[in-house]
């Protein structure tokens, strides 16, 4: 499983947009002010090395698997910065088909991506992580989802608390460090499997946690 | 693809459990009062036939196919209610693996489930939607996730106006339109394979519509 890191040179030749990279997400403060909390959110990030579209149900971004993921990292960490209570659903995707007609060969599909570097941002983060490889196999060899699961799991294991749940996996521990769990799993399922999409939702400034002083860590969203 | 309707004493030797059957969803009032309103939504909607558990990050819902659904749909048609942006985000997991180790036969799993019937809510809704159908194929025959994906995207359009758009479908009706176009479409990739996911992100009362009648339909989520 010695994939080596593809060259610059080669890696021009299919741009992230060909290779179908991308993220969805949306954030919803619970807050009256919530339009205010996203616009500041949406605001303080950089977006100058990402595509950033949105409409009324969630906001498409577009770029390198590093730069999308740090985007979306400062967004999240921008919303989390005055303490309002905040969730955030993030879908991040990598590989055609399941973006543009795919006529790309596996090797530059499946080359190897760097994960980004996220600097910690203070905020306690839980969330519940689905991976989907989509791995259809091929006729000698029928696909093995659950494997490549299982492999990302070890590979969020080394940077988040991780403990399984139904249908998903929860996560938890500093806000990059959930966002990066998911991200460095994405990206080594995405050495084996041409098209992988991750799903988390993240919850900061959970009001549950409020009463985990006094001995009641169970969740109010009852 | 005439797979017989599953007569009820057949049913019964696999309960939705075994079979992994269940949904996890999450409700974002944009409002200083959201605990009150999910909590009202929780409360609303008739949980005999499901059973709930809710943490910091999500509710578990667990169930067949038709209450799991059902109760879904109430929670966030009751959520809606009273006027306030809501945004909801659902997921709907059915079959081993995913859920539970599986020694189930095919002919269980895929065996056919109706939908629920939805009753119409009077609520518009607008969704990003993604099915994931795992399909890892067989020695002899590999998988086909496109192709399972596009029969839903069929399936969904009899019920919500279908749209496509990057990593997603878009999905526009009323609520329980756009949530049973999501259940149906889970359930007829569910006749043939083994282990389908289905997520979608849902706004109600969008604060991006209220400017539509003076032609202003931008997303104020900027």
């Amino acid at each position: 499983m010695s994939t080596p890191v593809t060259a610059p040179d080669r890696r021009a030749a299919a741009t992230a947009a060909e290779l179908g990279v991308g993220a969805r997400f949306s954030l919803h403060p619970a807050s009256d002010d919530a339009v205010r909390v996203i616009l500041d959110a949406l605001a303080h990030a950089d977006r100058d090395r990402v595509t950033v579209t949105t409409d009324d149900v969630s906001t498409l971004v577009r770029g390198t698997e590093h730069d999308v993921v740090r985007y979306v990292h400062d967004v999240l960490a921008a919303a989390g910065r005055d303490g309002t209570h905040v969730a955030a659903h993030v879908q991040l995707s990598r590989g055609c088909p399941g973006e543009v007609a795919c006529a790309l060969p596996d090797d530059v599909v499946l080359s190897a991506v760097a994960p980004p570097d996220l600097p910690p941002t203070g905020l306690r983060a839980a969330a519940h992580w689905a991976l989907y490889p989509l791995d259809d196999g091929t006729p000698g060899h029928p696909g093995d989802h659950m494997r490549a699961i299982e492999q990302a799991i070890a590979v969020a294991r080394a940077r988040a608390a991780v403990s399984a749940s139904h249908f998903v996996t929860r996560l938890d521990g500093d806000l990059a460090d959930v966002l990066g769990a998911v991200a460095d799993a994405w990206l080594a399922a995405a050495r084996h499997v041409r098209h992988v999409v991750a799903h988390v939702t993240i919850t900061l400034h959970s009001p549950s946690w409020a009463g985990e002083a006094a001995g009641d860590a169970a969740g109010v969203d009852r």
